[in-house]
């Protein structure tokens, strides 16, 4: 039997049985809930719904779905068919979709239990061992003393391990540094007001909520010294991808010279995207600008049918960033421009 | 009789009568109800709800309602003891203490009831034509086709007149220049969002709501040609205090080189202070980043017992400011280095 513990996955791991639980994020920061995951459904709804949320997360928790599927004894073809309803249940999850190739590539080869258990396991403890390596790299940059300016949710209910951006805080919080921790809201989805702040309680780490907007005035008062954010896609040019709002944050510490931080695992990178140019940026409904909605409850303060515009993503250019933290080492503008991000 | 008529406010006003309307401006922007303000009781209470609000609008609507107690044949001491009740309703409305002062100074050197109610009249004027003066000024400045990034609320609904930095738009659209505007929804209390989206769409102007946060990524795309703000203070050296955000947009404006406006009345201008730094930052509940609360509704999204930071306004030192845009002309950064301001 081996236990797996993250912040909002825990498993229970054998190879007769696997049982899965999920701390139901959409409930989070007023109520902690844990779920029991007994079956594809579940897990579907779950994903669906964003009880589980995070891109590393979401695959483990997938990866892990399977295994248990396996061990109760589904035949393969039915095993196959279950695996790709989780495959869809969020379409544009990558890190789900590689997860789930590489569970079904195991099961087409014709796997015992074992081996498709082990491959789980070994899923999640890919994604512990990555986020540890990011955050003892990120850690080498944060010195005592430290008021870190961090940008949406990043941290351990994102991933199986101890995070990204937030796993750098961690590390240095653990290694006995003194630290503070200003956390944008990060409109309009709030994951700053609702999840890292939550986050950062737990893990007594101080820490003071902000609108997004205060972020410059707070550089002005020489509040912050440091900024770090995580990123959905890098490019090979050092460009990269992150939740709205990220290159703001970018270029008033351009401004204000204050250190700005990116912190991912390699599988981050796109080696087949050259510059941010070509990262596309998904846009979102309206009603997110117009209002907030959630567990914690839904209002409209804007008009009904005003214009709204509403990029998931923005794109923050190389030329802005301090250091690139990766698992594999922190690397500066010179290392990225000799092309160390064409070989992840 | 006489017809006084702004976007929030409107009086019939004779010697015999003043009648006195409000829209009530904590239910917009999905409910426009106009409110009889019969007696000095009323005019309190919607000054302290913020059923009426902006610092010029409350000082005239405060001036009319004096007005309409001394055509009520009210003696003297009696309103006098109204009139400092007004004085109180909102302690840090510099407009309206100034407003009462110049009607009670009237009203203690015997003036009759035409003396006072012209007064009234020429406070409502005076205010509209400072709105129009500014507004003529800005204009100049916006162009056919700009695409124009606002703040805050600062247009019709907190003056008499056309408002300031939202007057310029408006006079800019009404001259047929082509314009469309993004609005901050300003976190954390949405007067973007809420009053601004309303007040452009009431006016028929193109206009793009967006979270505060997105402001710089439009600037990146080019989608963003001038900023225009309003100022709560100007100090003699052309630093500003304004709404908490201001300070991000005149930065990101900086870096993206796009001209970046403050456009006020020249009682904004306070000759005893020398410079931004002198300008005191007053701090607001906590609950307002933690969540949101209106007549629209409430929720709290953050942990109830978040540290949190809520600066009710930055400053804007004057070498990010492009242009300052006064009733009395605009200045360049030459001209306020010259001491212009130091006469205002």
């Amino acid at each position: 039997m081996k236990n797996l513990k993250s912040l909002a996955l825990e498993a229970d791991v054998s190879l007769e049985k696997i049982q899965i639980r999920l701390l139901d994020q959409t409930l989070l920061p007023h109520q902690e809930k844990w779920l029991n995951i007994e079956n594809n459904e579940k897990m579907i709804e779950a994903i669906k719904a964003l009880r589980v949320r995070g891109a590393p997360l979401i695959g483990v928790a997938a990866s892990l779905m399977i295994a248990k599927l396996a061990t109760e004894k589904i035949k393969s073809s039915e095993l196959l068919k279950l695996a790709k309803d989780l495959y869809e249940a969020r379409p544009t999850a990558v890190n789900l979709m590689i997860c789930v190739d590489r569970m079904t590539k195991s099961i087409r080869s014709g796997a015992d239990i074992e081996t498709i258990v082990d491959l789980a396991v070994k899923i999640f403890e890919e994604d512990v061992d990555l986020c540890e390596k990011i955050a003892a790299n990120g850690a080498l940059l944060i010195e005592n003393g430290d008021q870190i300016l961090t940008h949406c949710n990043t941290g351990g209910l994102a991933t199986a391990g101890l995070g990204t951006a937030l796993g750098v805080i961690r590390k240095a919080h653990e290694q006995g540094k003194k630290i503070h921790v200003y956390v944008d809201e990060t409109r309009p989805l709030l994951q700053g007001g609702r999840l890292t702040a939550w986050e950062l309680q737990k893990l007594n780490i101080p820490c003071t909520l902000i609108t997004d907007n205060m972020a410059a005035h707070l550089m002005s008062l020489k509040k912050i010294t440091k900024a770090i954010v995580g990123s959905d896609r890098i490019a090979i040019n050092g460009d990269f991808a992150n939740k709205i709002g990220t290159y703001g944050v970018a270029v008033s510490c351009h401004y204000h010279k204050v250190p700005f931080f990116v912190a991912a695992p390699y599988t981050t990178v796109d080696t087949d995207c050259k510059s941010g140019e070509q990262i596309p940026i998904e846009q979102r409904a309206p009603e997110e600008v117009r209002g907030v909605k959630g567990h914690f409850g839904e209002v409209l303060w804007a008009p009904l049918q005003v214009q709204v515009y509403n990029p998931a993503f923005d794109v923050t250019p190389a030329h802005l960033v301090s250091a690139w933290i990766l698992d594999r080492g922190n690397y500066k503008k010179s290392d990225i421009e000799q092309g160390v991000l064409k070989s992840c």
